[in-house]
């Protein structure tokens, strides 16, 4: 009976393809992913690193690279070169890994503690600054539970408060603070964290935050954490010893990471920041229709993957 | 000239004292840390673990306490429970480490992988259940980006949709998820991974996720990254191995982890999460007024510290 057979495999395939729109109706269609927009990227949609402003710490597992953001904080940065070119650093070590919060660096030695040379021993908390001052801020329409408006001040995460006419950098994943003491004024740069864990966004405000580290991350997040409950090492073994710290300025030119950071006033920027906050198929089932501010990537890459 | 001294000291003091009251006006007041908080807390604001809904998982650097959540994962947890009791995770490793996202552990054999005994090999997703069977709730006031409403589900972060009626939990820090490929109904619990780094909330209603580690994260979190963009592993030494997973209750009562978890339906766990909401002073300058659900402590604790 071929004309019933036909009609039962015409029937089947019917049912079998409105089955499988109601299947595909559930998934999300592709979309580019994050790679997807990094590989679209045009050239303009990237910066170089400044050499005068990025710093190479020298582990000894690798390189990690820091950019500064001196608008933010001018007077922090400028002591901080002052420490990095009199060699400070070298020599010191990471002397704190918490988890789920911060690698610490600076000097263990609180008794008898290296000279800071020409570098001021404190200096005024730049916890906030004037918004007019933050010119190349780009705003994330998402909203924030920590402040009013964030965004990217031009490769940092960033927030606002329009009534207060202030500024600051957030504590997102690898951005780098200033340890202070109880008092506001007490920090110089001696001595900086990284954040290694969850963003812990209520240290905003209450921080100098200098910058962001670019490069080597994992030579920070995996240090073995310290013992007691806010994970400074007892053991000077345990401690991650500085080789040195530098601009790469300072380094010769072939000795340089040669990397660039997506401008965050790109639309490549607001491409790569969609491509998290809502994810395509066929992996994502619901796209999340948000992003966290520390969750927005902010690409960096090796000039030579260009 | 006596008197003009004396009139000068006294007129410098008063100086003095004001500015000393224009800064401790700047300053927050003390409030309870959360280290106060936990230490006014009573018995009864604890809960010790359940044996036979906790895992561990031991590391060449210790054990992994692993809190399972049945009431989100119930056919997950079941299944994981059956290659538990077999033995199935005894000889593998953690064989991902991706900084800032998760350690992941199962059979990196691809080609000839371990038989799952009995257990499933797939199972459908279990990223959300119907909330009303979520009855351990406790809402957190804070606003969040990525659902309607969150809070802890007993000692679980949370999240949930009344409008759609459903419940998840969520990608904070420490949490416990089951890799999967593109189909939802692909994952098993035969391949489980953790979060390591900032929330990676997109992931919510994407994956079943099974539980939380109490104990040990930095086992995991420390683990060096694996190269390539995933940190898979590509060499078998650079891998952790798990020499076993087993229950609590399995372990001779000797040998348990003596830990107890606050209770996130507790007054105490309202304190703590204030104590980080808005910290008071002499550190703290400005309270964040705001907390994001994955920085809500959960706090857990040693019997023995009772």
């Amino acid at each position: 009976m071929p004309l019933p057979g036909r009609l039962l495999t015409a029937l089947l395939t019917a049912a079998l393809a409105c089955s499988a729109v109601a299947v595909a109706a559930a998934e999300l269609p592709p979309k580019p992913s994050l790679a997807d927009v990094i590989k679209a990227s045009k050239p303009s949609d990237w910066r170089p690193l400044d050499p005068a402003n990025t710093l190479y710490m020298q582990l000894p597992g690798g390189r990690v690279v820091i950019e500064l953001a001196p608008t933010f904080a001018p007077r922090h940065v400028a002591n901080i070169r002052t420490l990095v070119k009199e060699h400070y650093f070298d020599g010191l070590a990471v002397i704190r890994s918490q988890d789920n919060w911060v690698s610490q660096w600076g000097d263990a030695d609180e008794k008898n503690p290296k000279p800071l040379g020409t570098a001021a021993p404190t200096l005024p908390g730049e916890f906030t600054i004037d918004l007019r001052n933050d010119r190349q801020f780009t705003r994330l329409k998402d909203r924030d539970g920590y402040a009013p408006v964030v965004g990217h001040s031009n490769g940092m995460p960033s927030a606002r408060d329009p009534k207060t006419g202030r500024a600051w950098l957030a504590h997102c994943y690898g951005m780098v603070g200033v340890g202070r003491d109880n008092g506001a004024d007490s920090g110089s740069g001696s001595s900086l964290y990284v954040v290694i864990g969850q963003a812990p966004r209520q240290l905003d405000r209450n921080i100098t935050v200098v910058g962001r580290v670019v490069d080597g991350m994992p030579l920070l997040s995996t240090i073995p954490r310290g013992p007691g409950p806010m994970g400074f090492f007892d053991q000077p073994s345990a401690m991650v010893p500085i080789s040195s710290v530098t601009f790469a300025a300072d380094v010769p030119e072939t000795e340089r990471s040669k990397l660039e950071v997506m401008r965050t006033d790109s639309a490549a920027f607001q491409q790569a920041v969609e491509a998290q906050r809502n994810r395509g198929g066929p992996w994502t089932k619901v796209a999340a229709g948000h992003i966290d501010l520390c969750n927005a990537p902010i690409p960096v890459r090796s000039i030579s993957q260009k």
